[in-house]
């Protein structure tokens, strides 16, 4: 008899009040069960932070998508992992899988947690599923070339410029001609957005006078807005948009450690007298169509018009540090823990 | 020498504080000047109420369609009338004009303020031109037709389902096959809304429970939603949105009275989830399609599929009665004075 292997998980010690800290998380030791019929037992590889998951983690956040996430229990996320041993006849040792699970070195699992082959066919590193070629990837193609549709000359406003799907963003949205805009979170960043990123322009969104300085950013007003933030932000945003704006909206960062729901947007009669949209997308819908996607952001990386940016830590006790530097905008590019 | 023709004006007395008062409208008589060059006398059949003209009442509230009303000054509307002398190329006496003027008896323009000739083919009273084949009739036709695009077996939720938008576009819903929900105050109006407008079911706004009542109003969820009110109620239906669902934004008149800029929606993120989208219009961009609109409705009139309602009041006196109805909830259908 083999002694049992060992796993290791962050679990959620305490519901974040506002900003998660990494004492609201805590790592924890115990022997992995038996594996058993119809399961698949992975090592992680990559953990993917995304702030997303921050809502589930407030009482009684349960929804369609996820329940709410127990005191004691690990916290959910997305991994990347290699199958070591399975009794579920879809899979097979050695396999590369995506998946909803826990921030954990092991999983098992009866394969209902939106598991997912990763793709062999792209030539790229196995953690970049995760990010440039994963949902962050996603919504920043999808978000502006199905969504908001930037135009040659057309000024493209992104949030939350240097996250994962903004650092990304950005560029596309130069590369459809569009002046890009990025608005982020201090000077050292929005410096970073034009040196590294190639944005035109950035706007700290931790100065004193934001709409001011958007306005100076954007001296032709603002046609494309791809949100990842919302929040006061958007109104901002709203006050200077064009006749025909489109807003494309992935995510809402500045209302998941609210607690309660914040007030939205005084000036939505500004889609009105502009005559713009506001529209809301997920990426999973456009799934069929991932594959196009990811070999044309591989094209746009192998022909040098876009930079794949990363902001890695290492061991499975960075993870929840990892997820705190995603509100405290320690991140640049996409957030991911690399284990073992 | 002949005498002076006395003109009859409604003035603003004072700005409104909230919803408007009749006491806050004073009508004043004075001669009128002699015609300019260039210049055309109007005699003004009938005045449309729009709720919109609201806001340009406020103090510093003036923007690029039209700057703040001054007080004791005209009170800008929507005019019909018949050109009594023309000393401009372009219009001569017995023609009917639409104009962006003042709550008047007798306007005299330089032809600069929006002047549209009353085109002759339609069949139809001419008040018509101020309402189901105006600006109302065309929002709820391109609000419909073009931006939200109910399908069979969809259900379509009209705000201010009794005013002149609403009062046309629960039953343009229905003729496209949808089950049409309308929201209006009151008990009364909601019968009505039922048995005139042929409404499917109708939800009483100044009720207890007013996400309960819409949710029992639409058990299969909202698919589309027609909005001229905005404000609190924009909330509830957005927090019962179906995936795909769309918004059509047409007005605000809940923000009308504010007087300060209302917190917009705490749960726009629902438009991420539900990947849905709300797009505000304003239909004199589709100017040249309004023949075909016009034809439409009134097609749909011959083959008694649609009804038009509207609230007419007489005499240049009844003016600001029939505008302050608007708020209160008085009317049912278009709101019109007929002067003369």
């Amino acid at each position: 008899m083999t002694d049992p292997i060992f796993n290791q998980q962050v679990v959620l010690a305490r519901r974040p009040a506002g900003a998660p800290r990494v004492d609201d998380f805590a790592v924890t030791e115990t022997p992995l069960p038996p594996l058993g019929d119809g399961e698949v037992l992975i090592e992680n590889q990559f953990i993917s932070l995304d702030a997303g998951f921050r809502k589930w983690m407030d009482e009684g956040s349960g929804d369609h998508i996820l329940p709410a996430m127990g005191i004691g229990e690990p916290v959910m996320g997305l991994t990347l992992g290699c199958v070591v041993e399975s009794r579920h006849p879809e899979f097979t040792a050695g396999q590369h899988l995506m998946a909803r699970l826990a921030w954990e070195r092991y999983s098992i699992t009866d394969a209902t947690d939106f598991l997912v082959v990763v793709p062999e066919q792209y030539d790229c590193p196995l953690r970049w599923h995760l990010g440039i070629l994963g949902d962050t990837g996603m919504s920043a193609y999808f978000g502006l070339t199905d969504v908001a549709c930037p135009k040659p000359g057309e000024t493209a406003v992104i949030s939350a410029a240097g996250g994962a799907v903004g650092s990304i963003a950005g560029q596309v949205a130069r590369i459809y001609g569009a002046r890009a805009v990025g608005i982020a979170s201090g000077a050292d960043k929005c410096k970073r957005l034009i040196e590294e990123l190639g944005y035109d322009a950035a706007v700290d969104r931790t100065a004193d006078d934001v709409p001011g300085a958007l306005a100076a950013a954007c001296p032709d007003g603002i046609d494309v807005y791809l949100d990842s933030v919302s929040g006061p932000l958007l109104e901002v945003v709203l006050g200077q948009i064009n006749p025909g704006a489109r807003i494309a909206l992935c995510g809402a960062v500045a209302t998941y450690n609210a607690g309660a729901p914040l007030p939205g947007p005084s000036n939505l009669f500004q889609l009105v007298t502009n005559q713009a949209t506001m529209t809301g997308f997920m990426t999973h819908l456009m799934h069929e169509r991932y594959p196009e996607a990811r070999q044309q952001l591989l094209d746009w990386i192998e022909e040098g018009k876009l930079v794949n940016r990363e902001h890695m830590l290492h061991g499975i006790e960075s993870v929840p540090t990892a997820f705190c530097d995603l509100f405290a905008g320690r991140n640049f590019g996409k957030t991911i823990v690399a284990l073992g």
